[in-house]
């Protein structure tokens, strides 16, 4: 149950995190939830390492490509859902650290099209150094909402 | 240990894949590995779904980035190592299918900079649809070979 | 008025071209329109160069963005016009030539997105080489054709 | 000459811009050159017009590009000149005002290349609204400084 505090879009926000499996697999968590924003975030564990060590590009395009669709979804009415049409994202030092944190953030909202961004950091000994920029755009369909 | 007819950056190629967590972890391979072009091949199964049960394109995005990685590095020398610079990519229709074949190819490949593409195929009932496009940049990091 | 052998799509896009000033500008034409492809020319001349003396890659995007918009236009009804959502591009060596040509194409064309893609070849001598690859999202506004 | 007081970066820029033919041709300006960001202004005319009287999305395209990539150029040594490697850019709304403000900015430095972004606003009546938004990679190449 919501909390009575809370706008609608949350609860419809993690209900649909949890059906995500692939967001579960990588051991991705979805912690903030807010108007126009969100974070997730992935501890750094092995399954997830790519041949250097380091967390896969590809996983931190997946969280950078979650946090950011989700951000859009906190601006669409209950009975829409929200579809990646595109993303591109410069991975710009080694996801290096014990986690990661994506924040996704809208950058414009119409009815048809929301384009946002997502930064995605590298937690080490507490430091939080910028890893990779994505920049996304998102299509709304009305009239089908998640259940 | 490399067939003796194989160009050697199959066995670098295969082994550096080999070493990739997050490729295991979603369970894809590598089938094809070819001058100047490559395969991923990723099984349609309940670890890697969305919400609404099609594979993640954050998945799409892990073999697209990998397939179009790897088919750069068939164009380097054994002294040198790859890394993504970015990619940009569009998700055309759900990864829909019991299979995605991801295949990756080099465009234009110059000293530090190798500009490659990767196509992201659903198979379905036997039938190849076109479901993701991505453009990509490389960079060569010289005299940082993978061991 | 258009030939009895052409397809409608060829006069409407002829005549959005002509209204296109910042084409005009740059002396670019479109002497290729085919259903799902086209082709703008750009002769090298002192006004299009960047500080080297190449054509600015500023202007190689303007015809990439062009061509594969009017690709996309190909396929969209009479009532209906056509507008860049986004585009990503890739310079991949100097326009160095007496002319360039921008060939757009359809990837995938939906109701109300359509992927296209442009190549960019610059000329010299005669002979063509790759200098930029363009990916592209482009939005059918339907009942809002161009008169 | 420049100013005692401005570092040796704005001068080396402003010199470049001036060799620009195509940014004269469209007549735009560079008023804004800091350590790290710089503004290109275009002021709406009919010759950068596309058929529905905005500016031309290629033409914010290569204000866009322009800007940024000078913003890459104030943390590079006189040594040095910058290459545009990509750009990824959206369209969110018409380019319709009296003047669009194209705002470059570095995101991230590395040696060999250099992560940018840019905004471009149109201005209307004295208000801005955001209409473009870039993300650009940029290399750097030592020992070919501008002359």
């Amino acid at each position: 149950m919501a909390h009575l505090s809370e706008p609608s879009f949350v609860e419809r926000i993690r209900a649909s995190f949890a059906r995500q499996n692939a967001m579960h697999l990588i051991r991705a968590t979805l912690p903030v939830v807010e108007e126009g924003r969100t974070e997730i975030h992935l501890p750094h564990w092995e399954g997830v390492e790519q041949q250097h060590g380091f967390v896969h590009g590809g996983v931190v395009g997946m969280i950078a490509d979650s946090a950011a669709g989700y951000a859009a979804m906190t601006r669409v009415p209950a009975e829409a859902s929200v579809l990646t049409v595109e993303f591109k994202m410069n991975l710009m030092a080694p996801a290096d650290g014990e986690q990661l944190i994506a924040r996704g953030a809208v950058v414009r909202s119409g009815r048809t099209l929301i384009v946002t961004r997502a930064e995605v950091f590298a937690v080490k000994g507490g430091k939080e150094s910028l890893c990779a920029l994505m920049q996304q755009t998102i299509m709304v369909m009305h009239g089908k909402g998640e259940k």
